[in-house]
């Protein structure tokens, strides 16, 4: 039986002096419980944003305090299984996301789950792909807003961060105080309205610390490639930051030569986007873990 | 047999006032031979950029005038199929692309072509899946080198823009003057580096007059998915403009709820980088056919 931890142990900023909610060792089951963005606040079509209590939207569950983990190390969290338990809500604000300048209408819908989909309207079915929307360290020093998505991780709204997904995170502060939260059942890239179908559900994860010297964070791996995500004021910074980082990475730790990096990057590698509506701007840069192969390098386990 | 164009028809640059090299009736199957994008001038690892004919890079085949086409018909170009003949060229150029600050080293690596993969440098075979980076008509006024994506299309490095896609634009002058050229054999999302596998191949088009009132153009439509492709100086731009655009399309001409169609963009639809290397920057932004179909609504044919 996995350690348990349940929805009602949140915070709302990953902060640096957090009081642990939870202690795990490394390797070990934990389980977190999650809310969705709005705490379970919209229930029904009539449950609207204007009553909503804007202080506890994003609870990312946790903290965890992960043992022996120290400022510096290099985490990894493995998501075993990321599961939406449903139903899901979706919002459509005026004047927020990138389509608020057209919305006139505030309105909340609820999107019923069935086994592997959603069903929007009774109209349209959704294949399900869980996804963390928040996910994170403390940083070092001060707090971030999960709203923020950043070095720490937080709200990267990435659609790779999903069951048998690694997650690769730098420890800010002694114990890590790992949370996460803000759990989509589907979503696009780019989350334009500011919302995909936000549910509640669970993810069953354990981290530890590993070493791979230069490996930049945030970064993800799941079976066919990795990717780094980077978070900036605007999308044209953001990209130029992954770009240099994915070429660091592959120069760097998977020891390829500088031109072929950069040429297999073009050629083999996508830059992509992961949200365009939170207060940075979230983008990765995927290149296939076969091409890693080809230059007899493997993710070390 | 369809008529065809040879390669040694190309202009750089879509110009309202280019002569036509052939005239096609709409319907009518065309093949265009097209270059590579340094129109074929490196053939092997010596020859880098160093002793290249800039003034011809980035040809275009054509242009091909299109029977009674008149300025603000909407065109609908039919990529019955797009085939790299090879062999492919990569160069890595120090100042150039996403990376040429890191860059230090002019490179250029011939990859071959096997049946339906390329190879690099003998160790990555890549799947082929050719595409033209460069396809577009003349603008109504003036000429737009081929280099630059634009609301005539060009240099959009649209990776849909491959066999069995059709491709929307708008017509500017009489007969279209319509070209492309600039083909991937394979090439990822971003062309962060500034080339794909280039290749010299055809293309087998047909081009037809259609009507569908609103359509946002350049637009593009293959089995799966239709997709608004937007070019400006920054990647923060681009988006804007292709996430509007797609909501106009989805209220507009699909007659979808405002409401349904931002959330469903949220929930299904995928915003995507072409290209960051242009002299603008290229996104779109793609929705899949099937929930459009939930609306009741078919592309016309």
């Amino acid at each position: 039986m996995a350690t348990e931890l349940s929805r009602d142990k949140v915070f709302f900023a990953f902060s640096s002096k957090m009081a642990p909610a939870i202690r795990i060792a490394q390797g070990e089951e934990l389980v977190l419980q999650t809310h969705d963005c709005f705490s379970g606040q919209l229930k029904t079509s009539a449950d609207t944003l204007e009553t909503l209590d804007w202080s506890i939207t994003n609870p990312a569950t946790g903290p965890v305090y992960i043992e022996g983990t120290k400022p510096g190390d290099l985490l990894r969290v493995d998501l075993l299984e990321v599961k939406a338990t449903g139903p899901s809500i979706m919002v459509a604000v005026p004047q927020v996301g990138t389509m608020g300048d057209v919305i006139t209408q505030m309105e909340t819908t609820v999107l019923e789950h069935t086994e592997d989909a959603v069903v929007f309207k009774g109209r349209v079915k959704v294949r399900q792909k869980p996804m963390l929307g928040v996910i994170g360290v403390a940083p070092a020093q001060g707090e971030i807003p999960n709203s923020t998505p950043g070095g720490h991780g937080g709200n990267m709204d990435c659609t790779l961060v999903s069951s048998g997904a690694s997650l690769y995170l730098t420890v800010g502060v002694e114990g890590a105080l790992f949370g996460c939260g803000d759990m989509h059942a589907a979503m696009g890239d780019g989350e334009v309205i500011i919302c995909g179908a936000e549910t509640p559900g669970y993810a069953r994860v354990t981290a530890q610390v590993v070493t791979i010297p230069g490996l930049p964070t945030p970064f993800i791996e799941n079976d066919d490639l990795v990717a780094v995500i980077a978070s900036a004021e605007t999308v044209d910074e953001a990209k130029d930051v992954a770009i240099h980082r994915m070429l660091d990475f592959l120069t760097g730790v998977a020891g390829m030569p500088l031109n072929d990096a950069a040429m297999l990057m073009s050629l083999t590698g996508n830059l992509k986007f992961c949200q365009v509506v939170d207060p940075l701007m979230t983008v990765r840069f995927e290149f296939p873990k076969s091409v890693l192969k080809d230059y007899g390098f493997e993710m070390p386990r």
